[in-house]
């Protein structure tokens, strides 16, 4: 059985927004025991993942982010498309825009202190839909 | 319900290839309407992501992984085996076998400048065979 | 039809794990012939991916990880908790928690040189878990 969602969520540059609770009530809307939660971004400037959700980690990743792609670097995308975000698409890509969590008994199968994140990369603020999909039985 | 399909194609150094239409059409062959086509790269020296598919980003991508896994530093893997493409292997891990896309209505559930990309990060031309796996109802 | 099953084994800094076996042997256990293997650590501080698991490549993943977050920059994630492992933390979200694998006839669909791996990224030896499940038919 199969349970298709959207998240809805307005965003601000550099947001590593924790969606964890919302992914968990759609496992719980579909009323399966056990499957899979996949969480999918419909976008090329924003990406998933998990992490520990506290406020220090919230600017590791933002800094670690930074140096994978610089915003400062050239990109051709900007020379071409004067997007001004190239750094956006880059640090997406690399990190992916989907993400599949297990749950049993109903519940998601994540650590203690993991959160799901939705990362937004774009170089502006933007009204975001996130796709998750509950696969099981 | 599950359909298997491969994907085959021949590749050059460097190549990111748009694959979305022919994920799509697999999506469509299997005739079900919600689900996952799952795009597997079954090779240590490839990757699969997305992308907006266009030539400024395609060149911006080229360059964003030559600086995660330069070719020119030193791989015990070349050192032990001189296959010369120690930094292949390391691009490949680090960017991912594996990508999950959701569908519903028979559509895939991607964004509309996000494209699905086999990244071939080999040193030579190789023929490519890749698994989209759809799974749905 | 889903099984879910976890992986058990302790661990020491820096190792890259192959599980490919046990994932296989899961597959098997199903009894099922085509679908996905589902491999997620449930843990912020580790992570799961596909590489040629030869000694030469262990080391220069384990070289590629620490250019991406190294351990000696420093995390406010340190600053605040004192942990230690800032670095962990972000390298485990970077690389990704979760790896999906096709299966058919009861087949892992790797590539002969391409192996499931656990990378422990945390600054201590662990009891690890890892969830393994299998959605198919």
């Amino acid at each position: 059985m199969i349970l298709t969602r959207w998240l809805e969520f307005d965003t601000r540059i550099g947001d590593v927004i924790d969606i964890t609770e919302k992914v968990a009530a759609t496992v719980q809307e579909s009323g399966l025991q056990a499957g899979i939660a996949v969480v999918f971004v419909p976008g090329a400037t924003a990406a998933v993942t998990t992490i520990e959700h506290e406020p220090g980690l919230v600017d590791d990743i933002k800094a670690a982010i930074e140096r994978i792609a610089p915003e400062q670097n050239e990109y051709a995308h900007d020379q071409k498309w004067g997007d001004g975000n190239g750094h956006s698409h880059i640090r997406a890509s690399l990190i992916g825009p989907s993400l599949t969590v297990p749950f049993q008994n109903g519940q998601l199968m994540l650590g203690t202190w993991q959160q799901i994140v939705f990362l937004e990369l774009d170089n502006g603020p933007r009204d975001r839909r996130v796709v998750v999909q509950i696969l099981g039985e």
